[in-house]
């Protein structure tokens, strides 16, 4: 029993369940959704449409694809009792907090009353969680009260829309919707588990959803990203990057965005992302920002053998095109939703309550002293 | 492999970290909280004190708990920007969205910002969340807008205290103190594991709360006496609450309020809250309702050699104080706060991200078809 905490820290390794939905790192580096690998959806799909194969178990044909994102579409409005409450959310609240506030209190106005509701349960979050932040940011930073009814065919492009007042150009609409997809699911991840051990009690979808937000806020698991660019915004020469990052590996500070708990070789993700966030430092007319960046990647490798994860890239990429780095994670939640939700529809078709033992460390026996005799 | 998705279900049986807090079922029936029995507590000690065990790891001497218990007093308002949302929140809103929605939304006003808070949040969060409750039960039910800031002695009395405008009697307030006691700490059951899970990710104690609140939501965790109720108050005698009973075991009926998944002979806490509802019985005269959970007990480990757990004479207990069956679920809120609270403390000191595999049951490789070739 002596190193049985050891051995199950984390549980990692340890099956807690079944899924039909990805595998990750299988051949050490791969990634599927529903057997469909990373690199071809990311090339081919509309984010639209890989929420649908998670969600819907399927690709859509074109009439089913029409029908999804006109649906989402419709969907993208919040009620006024959602919109006062965002509005008594401080501007230096923790985006995420609002977040997880949002998709709480839209539990209360739209609760999921049956599990046959939980495909438009799972379509509205998609829909609105865009909305809810920008909502937010909008009228805490900028004062003003937008309207989330936009005609964006995407969710990416809804975003950026909401955002900035203008609809995306092609490319960034394109970024987003590559941004999306590689997010968008990881097998048993954390917060994906916190979804399914909440539906495991049989729990309603905003409950899972609000969990999972509230997972994916710990720097451990969403933040990487956002403390990639807070890194490298410091730096404004390749020569600089490499200098203070052999500073940091030497003092062993945590550089964030490199390495992965599966991955072994590479995470397939970072090709993906690191060509776009190319595409976008050409648009933009950048020297430094992706030199930096790549000159992180190599002293990385030639040093320590860690890769960039999906988060390193996406820092670069998602700064080019202007969007605040406090937003970083809540596009995450918007991305990641689509996999807690089919991961809750799979928990419930298959349930039983999810509901470990713990190795015990404490006292064999206590014995109760008077109140008035204790120390 | 293939018996491996049934051996691993719910993780039964599977160690999932460590714990100094609490034994369930060590002897197939205790329970006890840093090790003493909950038998003990539950007789001798105030709620408070048993929340001092918890969450400062020691009982307290005089001086420390009357500290604890003013600060406790002294933390029971609300901030108006969460008194507004709560008034955002529908009558007919579930009351455990209302928890999840209040304890969100205070992390957005009052955020941990490091851990160093977490006592001070743990305990603003116990002081509080009775107020939540009843701030937006009474403004929505009742139209009044409730002064959360009473001078009650216990977190038992300020919450009966709200709900009906006068203080609790002290029989109540005794039996209140009982049973947030008995509901305090249960080791890794799933709500539990829930705020583990968020906290190994480093994520902040009202994201950990939040989530664990969403999973106790569930009708498989913390339901059961809301359950209960709705069961034997539809019976006016002992002979129909046998004869329906049977009815439902014929009809293989699920029946809360029985059984557990780690107790394998009785509930340690079952003994307890029946003697006290017994007594509150005898005070309001009662001869219908604990005559009737009486039978109901006999007719259950007659037939199936299930025993009562912690659930079902919390109950009558309950509805004997005029508590409304809504708010049966929020009060195992405000007590399970403290075991969340201390398990989250004991993740944060020993942490590895709990991060756990899945079996895998998808399609091998899916090969992509455009879109204008699918069916």
């Amino acid at each position: 029993m002596a190193d049985k905490p050891q051995n199950s820290a984390g549980l990692r390794g340890q099956s807690a369940g079944t899924t039909a939905l990805c595998t990750v790192g299988k051949t050490g580096s791969g990634l599927t959704y529903r057997g469909f690998d990373i690199k071809e959806l990311a090339e081919k799909a509309k984010f639209e449409e890989v929420a649908y194969l998670l969600l819907k178990g399927k690709l859509p044909n074109q009439d089913e694809l029409d029908h999804y994102i006109a649906k989402l579409k419709s969907l993208r409005g919040l009620p006024s009792a959602l919109k006062n409450v965002l509005e008594e959310i401080p501007k230096d609240a923790h985006p995420m907090d609002v977040m997880r506030t949002g998709a709480s209190m839209l539990g209360n106005l739209e609760t999921e009353e049956s599990f046959g509701e939980q495909e438009d349960v799972a379509d509205r979050l998609l829909a609105v969680l865009p909305s809810i932040i920008c909502y937010w940011y909008r009228f805490s930073h900028d004062g003003v009260r937008i309207n989330t009814e936009t005609d964006d065919a995407s969710v990416g492009g809804h975003f950026l829309h909401m955002l900035r007042d203008k609809p995306a150009s092609e490319l960034h609409a394109r970024v987003m919707n590559v941004s999306l997809i590689l997010y968008a699911e990881h097998e048993f991840n954390a917060s994906t588990f916190t979804a399914r051990v909440c539906a495991s009690t049989l729990s309603d979808m905003h409950s899972c959803v609000t969990g999972a937000i509230g997972s994916l806020r710990g720097p451990l698991h969403g933040g990487a990203n956002e403390a990639a660019m807070a890194m490298i915004e410091n730096w404004t020469s390749p020569e600089e990057a490499e200098r203070e990052m052999l500073g940091m590996l030497k003092r062993k500070e945590k550089i964030m965005g490199f390495g992965h708990a599966i991955y072994r070789d590479s995470d397939p993700r970072n090709a993906i992302i690191k060509h776009w966030s190319k595409k976008l430092a050409d648009d933009v007319g950048d020297s430094v920002l992706y030199p930096v960046s790549e000159r992180c990647e190599e002293v990385m490798w030639r040093e320590k053998k860690l890769f960039c994860n999906a988060d390193f890239f996406h820092a670069s990429a998602y700064h080019f095109m202007d969007i605040p780095t406090k937003l970083f994670t809540p596009i995450f939640v918007m991305s990641r939703l689509t996999g807690w939700a089919a991961h809750v529809f799979e928990q419930r078709e298959n349930n039983r309550i999810i509901r470990p033992s713990a190795d015990y460390t404490g006292p064999e026996k206590s014995e109760w002293v008077p109140i008035e005799a204790r120390d």
